[in-house]
C-alpha cells in the first residue's frame, strides 16, 4: 500500500505510546489510598492516558466534541428507515444546540464542532459550522466506488489537519461523533472487510429498520464486497470502495491526535469503523483510543474486540452523533483526577493491609 | 413490624410515585429529534426521574454526595484485610479532599458531606465533618446483636432529618456512600437474609481478602444467622443484629430523600444493604433509586436484582466512599438535560421515519 506523501509523513510524525510513563503511572495507581486495583477500569484508564500524553499529570481538558457530518449515496438502495435529507436537516439542529450531543456536551463542558464532510442538501451558512468544501457526499457504492482513492486521502489529511489546529487552539482530548443517514451500512461494509466477518454478522438495525430493509441492507452489502475484490489491509481501498467521508474525516483526527498525543474517544459504529482504517495505517494507533461505549449494533462489538477496546458504558445506545463518546467524557476524566488529586498511603497516613 | 411513631410518620410521608409525569415524560422522549428508544438507558432513567420528582423538568443539581462512616465491632474477627482504624483515618483523608471521592465529586460538581456515624477511634474535630455524636461503632454481631433496636430506629431517622436539611438547603439529588472496614461482611449478612441468599453467594473479596480470610467471613456470618434467628422482613431486626450504623444512616437518608422527592445514586454492596432496608420499610421506594455502578462484589448483583436494577456503570470497581455513585451522577444528569434540551422533530423542522 503506497500512500500519499502527506499521509506518510503524518504517520512517520505519531510518537510511540509511553511506556514508562505508563509504567510510573501504575506504581503510583498501588500507592493511593484505596485498595489496589479498587477504582477497576478507572485504573487502567488513568495509566494509559498517563502513556498517551507522556506524562504523570496529564492535561486532557477542554475537549472537544468533534460531529462530522456527510451524505452516503447508498442511501438510493433504501437502506435506512429515514430519508437522506435528514444528515443536513440534524446538522442544522445541531448548529441550534438542540440536538442530544449538544446537550451532552453542555453536560461536561465540551465544545462541540460540526464538521461539513459533505452533506447534501447544502448546509446552512452558519459561523459554526466547518465546511471543507468537499463534495457531495458518496456516491452509491452498490454501483460504483464510494470516492476516488486520491480523495480517500484527502479527507483523511483533512481530518488529522482539524484535529492539529484543534490541539494548536489548547484542546487536548477529542471525543469523534458523525452523523450521515445510510452509515452504518457503509460500516458494516468497512467492519466486514477488515475483520474478515460475515455481513450478515456487521449488519445490525441501525435507526431501527424492519426485517425486509435489514436483508436488504446486507444483501447490498454482501454485493458490494464481492464486487470490489479489497485487500483487508488496504486502507485507502476500503474507505474509497464504501465511504463515507466523515469516516475518512473521523480516521484523520484519530491520525492527527495521535501526532499530537491527544487521547480519543471512540463513539458508535461508524467511528469504530474509522478507528479500524486508521489502525491499518499504523498498527498502535489503537493505544490512544478509548471506548466510550459499545452501542446495540451488533458488529460494533466485533470493530472493539479487533481493536482490543473495552467499552466503558454499555447502555443500549445507537443514535450516534457522538452521544456515547460524550458520555463517557466525565469518566475519563474523573479516571485522570483519580490518579492525580488522591493521597498516597503514606502521605495520608492511612495504615494499609495488615502483614 | 412495629416502628416507632416518627419513622411511622416519616414514611406516611412519602409520595406516590407519579406515573403521570413518568407517562408525560415518555410520550416526550418519543418525539424528540431521534430515532425512539435510541439514547436507551438514558431515555428509561429520564423517565424515572419525571415519576420521582413528580416533574417533567425536574433539577436534580446541585447533587450532595454522602459519605457516612462508622467502625464494625464485627473487625474483632479478623474478617478484612485493612485495620479497622483505617476508617477513622480515611474519615481525616476525606476531609482533607484527597480520597477518591474527593476527586470524584470534583469532577461533577457535587459537594461531599463527610458523615461520622460512630467511629473509633474518634474523628477529627473538623467543621466539615457532621459528627452525630452517635455511639461507638456497632459490638461485634458474632457475639452480640450490632446495635439495640432502638439504635436501629434512631439512626435511621437521623439519616433521613439529614437528607430533608439537605433538600432544605437546596439539594436536588443524593449520592450515597460509606466507609467501614468490616462493613462489606455486615452487608453480607443483611443481604443474605433480605433476599433468602447463602452467606457464601453473598459474601465477596471485600478489600480483596485472602482465602482463609474469606472462609472465616462467611462462618462467621453463617454462624450469627443461625444465633439472631431473623424475619427477613423485619428491616430493624436485621439492622439491629448486623448493623452498621452507617447503613442505618444511609438507609434514613433514603427514606427522607423520598418524602422530599429526592432521586437517589446508590453506590456499591454496602450502600445496597441500605436500599433493602429501607425497601422493606416502604416497599415502593425502590422506585426512587438509581443504581450507580454494579461493584465487583458478588452479592451487589443479587442485591440489585431483588431491586430490580439496572446498574449504569460497571466498571470492575469495588472501593466504595460512593466512588461508583458519583461517577454516575453526570449520566444522571446528562439524561435529564436530553429530556429537556432536545428539540422535537416538529421543532426542529426534522423528517420522521418513511412511512
Amino acid at each position: 500500500m503506497t500512500l500519499s506523501p502527506p499521509l506518510t509523513e503524518l504517520i512517520s510524525q505519531v510518537p510511540p505510546f509511553d511506556e514508562s510513563a505508563a509504567a510510573a503511572a501504575r506504581t503510583r495507581q498501588d500507592l493511593l489510598t484505596k485498595p489496589q486495583g479498587s477504582l477497576g477500569q478507572l485504573e487502567a484508564l488513568s495509566v494509559q492516558i498517563a502513556g498517551i500524553t507522556g506524562c504523570l499529570d496529564p492535561e486532557i481538558e477542554p475537549t472537544a466534541v468533534i460531529v462530522a457530518a456527510a451524505t452516503h449515496g447508498v442511501c438510493e438502495e433504501g437502506v435506512s428507515a429515514f430519508p437522506a435529507e435528514v444528515t443536513a436537516q440534524m446538522v442544522t439542529n445541531f448548529l441550534h444546540g438542540t440536538a442530544a450531543i449538544n446537550a451532552l456536551a453542555r453536560n461536561c463542558n465540551a465544545e462541540v464542532f460540526i464538521v461539513d464532510a459533505g452533506v447534501v442538501p447544502e448546509c446552512p451558512d452558519d459561523e459554526k459550522l466547518h465546511h471543507l468544501g468537499f463534495g457531495k457526499g458518496s456516491a452509491n457504492f452498490a454501483k460504483q466506488a464510494a470516492m476516488e482513492k486520491s480523495e480517500a486521502e484527502s479527507i483523511i489529511e483533512r481530518g488529522a489537519a482539524f484535529a492539529t489546529k484543534l490541539h494548536q487552539q489548547g484542546i487536548r482530548m477529542i471525543s469523534l461523533g458523525e452523523m450521515g443517514i445510510g452509515n452504518t451500512t457503509a460500516a458494516a461494509a468497512v467492519v466486514a472487510v477488515i475483520t474478515d466477518s460475515s455481513p450478515s454478522a456487521t449488519t445490525g438495525r441501525g435507526t431501527m429498520i424492519d426485517d425486509d430493509t435489514w436483508q436488504k441492507k446486507v444483501s447490498v452489502i454482501e454485493q458490494a464486497i464481492a464486487k470490489h475484490q479489497l485487500d483487508s489491509k488496504d486502507a485507502i481501498g476500503i474507505l474509497s470502495a464504501f465511504g463515507g467521508y466523515e469516516t475518512g474525516f473521523l480516521c484523520g483526527c484519530i491520525l492527527g491526535a495521535a501526532s499530537c498525543r491527544m487521547p480519543v474517544i471512540l463513539d458508535g459504529y461508524p467511528t469504530s469503523a474509522a478507528a479500524l482504517l486508521a489502525e491499518l495505517l499504523h498498527p498502535d494507533i489503537k493505544k490512544i483510543m478509548i471506548a466510550g461505549h459499545c452501542s446495540a449494533e451488533p458488529g460494533h462489538r466485533l470493530a472493539l474486540d479487533h481493536l482490543e477496546l473495552k467499552p466503558l458504558l454499555n447502555l443500549s445506545m445507537r443514535l450516534g452523533e457522538g452521544s456515547g463518546a460524550a458520555l463517557a467524557i466525565p469518566i475519563v476524566t474523573a479516571a485522570v483526577r483519580c490518579l492525580n488529586e488522591m493521597a498516597t498511603f503514606e502521605e495520608a497516613a492511612v495504615a494499609g493491609r495488615k502483614t
